[in-house]
């Protein structure tokens, strides 16, 4: 169910042709109410696709009543043809459900630079045929229709004892890196928010959630995660435990993200510890999830910690780099800038990696997910256009 | 000749049994006067290794006499131990030269965190081995022995009209990012330089040659840049003669170590035009030199210009997403944010790749260097401890 799983939404998946495979490509989701609460962040690139210009705009009153979704085409730098496209597909929308465009959201994903007539004429056709469609039986169609090159569809439902539930959906396997939003993620919810409330509420979730995804260090033009209020369920949440909640939900999509991304062999939670300060602990982690040598250690099944220390050697954050342990899967292998248990003590053979760094200054933390660099991420972006 | 082509020099490099493989591993340069100026640039990564932490005390006064170079261990997060290896190799190097310990640099390369007790007795058996063999022919041994993965010796000659040269050799094929100096060169000359003189010119040349070099964005531990100067061609350089000069033999050894890149099947030089600054330009460079989508489509012969407009969406440089212009190899693919002359009429077959980003906001430039990310990368990064 994930995105219909809360009252009030419904959604649908349908084929228009973008995609050669004939798979779903274009994804409708509608808010049916009776609010229409809506809040979104956005990739911080300055190069926007036309679909994030369009969104950050219809945004700014905090009202939502659909989203339209096509994969087949990231729609940027695609000029202003490529922007009317957008403005026709939300007016479209807007016009088939009678609702107003400006309250209609539109995200795109594919390859930069399409969105010709061709692709205006399917994705206009697709947003017709899926609204059509629109069930609540409609979530799994959606979340496959915006599938790029995932392997399989990212979903979860949180349902809180209160009497209100999230769902969500996710797509995003290459270009999956920080700035905001990473990906295209669709939360929907049955409670009751203010649109403060959940913008709010979205931005607390995603800064320790999408935003400590890094997987390969190269951030979209496209990404966008929108959060849609229904009020269905009646219920004012109590606000801890709604941020909590969604907390949850997109953690558990951003691991599902992580678990899928583009030609990987380990999922890696890089915990930073004894921090001076949480923005310090990110920093460490980010540039060790950035750093191609470590991350083809770790393809390698080698716990090379003097990689892990040339990596935050280059950051500004506080700590001495001769009083710093690291530990591959519990293995304390570098303590005090010096060798500590031996390298084959440390089994890496194992999907998920574990790597423990304590800068031993402070007591701030954070956890940062990313994967390796293998043969496979190279062949997948390199034999394929994205 | 390469370091020995000035006057005034004599290098040596000998097996002292640190690469399993029997090769040559310990080099030394010694400057025969009359003048010994000496001025280094050092990597600015604050995880720096044992040799370097010397390094920079002993160049303080402006005066080297020699330089003993290692490869096979990089006497890195080596402890107290590590560093009075490093000092010992420089009061043995001193005592038979007949020199102040402190006139002698040191450098290292190789695996972070070797640097144990055999370590040690193999590198001052080396020193005391390439003293003993010291002479004008030994330039090419010296810049055998301080290979590491590298494929071939890096050297290159310059000798001015003006009756002075300069020489240099280098190492390095992975961990090539900037900061500062990426890598190991010794640079000699027999001009007549002051130390001030010789640490302006090689600030400034790094500065444009070896700092643009980015091949894998991991910045090294060790890496280190001297400058030798002898005065024994007796001639007082004119100084722009000078910095000329260095910079054509930092750019050429720049060059020698991009085209021996671990791994890499294209030479990639990234020409960022029509900046509002050289840093603007050179940031906007460096953002595509570090996107591993976009190294990766290179590998795969892939002209993809939204990987590099989304590469340079992520700086703070000044210019407008949607008025950039990008060629590859001569073909404008994207001109004012959208597509111009077909992908197709691009051919990336060859090794030496050229992109041509124009900024189109002002009149500054720059020129970063890279390599493509292939498969070949990751498994040298991965099968092999470095």
């Amino acid at each position: 169910m994930s995105i219909t799983a809360p009252a009030g939404f419904e959604a649908a998946g349908v084929a228009a042709g973008l995609k050669s495979t004939g798979k779903p490509d274009v994804a409708v989701v509608v808010n049916r109410g009776p609010q229409k609460v809506g809040a979104a962040v956005f990739t911080s690139n300055r190069a926007k696709a036309n679909p994030i210009i369009w969104s950050q705009q219809a945004i700014q009153d905090g009202v939502v009543e659909a989203i339209v979704l096509n994969s087949g085409g990231a729609n940027c730098f695609t000029g202003s043809f490529g922007f009317q496209t957008t403005h026709q597909t939300a007016e479209k929308a807007a016009e088939l459900l009678g609702v107003s465009a400006g309250d209609v959201l539109v995200c795109s994903t594919g390859l930069i630079g399409t969105g010709d007539e061709v692709f205006r004429a399917k994705v206009l056709d697709g947003t017709e045929k899926a609204i059509a469609a629109l069930s609540v039986d409609g979530a799994d169609a959606a979340s496959d229709a915006i599938m790029t090159t995932d392997s399989r569809p990212k979903r979860y439902t949180y349902a809180d004892a209160g009497g209100w539930s999230i769902g969500g959906m996710a797509k995003g396997a290459g270009m999956l890196a920080p700035g905001l939003a990473t990906m295209l993620v669709v939360l929907t919810t049955d409670a009751e928010l203010t649109a403060e409330e959940a913008d709010e509420a979205l931005r607390a979730a995603t800064r320790v959630s999408f935003d400590r995804l890094d997987s390969d260090g190269c951030m979209s033009t496209n990404d966008q995660v929108t959060l849609m209020a229904s009020g269905a369920s009646g219920v004012r949440p109590d606000l801890a435990a709604f941020h909590a909640g969604l907390v949850i939900v997109c953690t558990a999509l951003a691991e599902q993200l992580q678990s899928d991304a583009e030609g990987a062999s380990h999922d890696i939670e890089i915990v930073v510890v004894g921090a001076a300060s949480e923005d310090d602990a990110v920093e460490v982690g980010r540039s060790i999830a950035r750093n191609n040598l470590f991350k083809a250690a770790i393809f390698g099944n080698d716990p090379n910690w003097g990689r892990v220390l040339a990596a935050i050697g280059t950051t500004e954050a506080q700590f001495d780099p001769y009083n710093v342990d690291v530990s591959f899967n519990g293995v304390r292998v570098c303590t005090a800038g010096g060798p500590d248990r031996p390298r084959d003590e440390v089994d890496l053979t194992p999907r998920a990696t574990s790597i423990l760094v304590d800068l031993q200054v402070g007591d701030a933390r954070a956890r940062i997910l990313t994967n390796d660099l293998t043969h496979d991420y190279v062949h997948e972006n390199s034999a394929y256009s994205s």
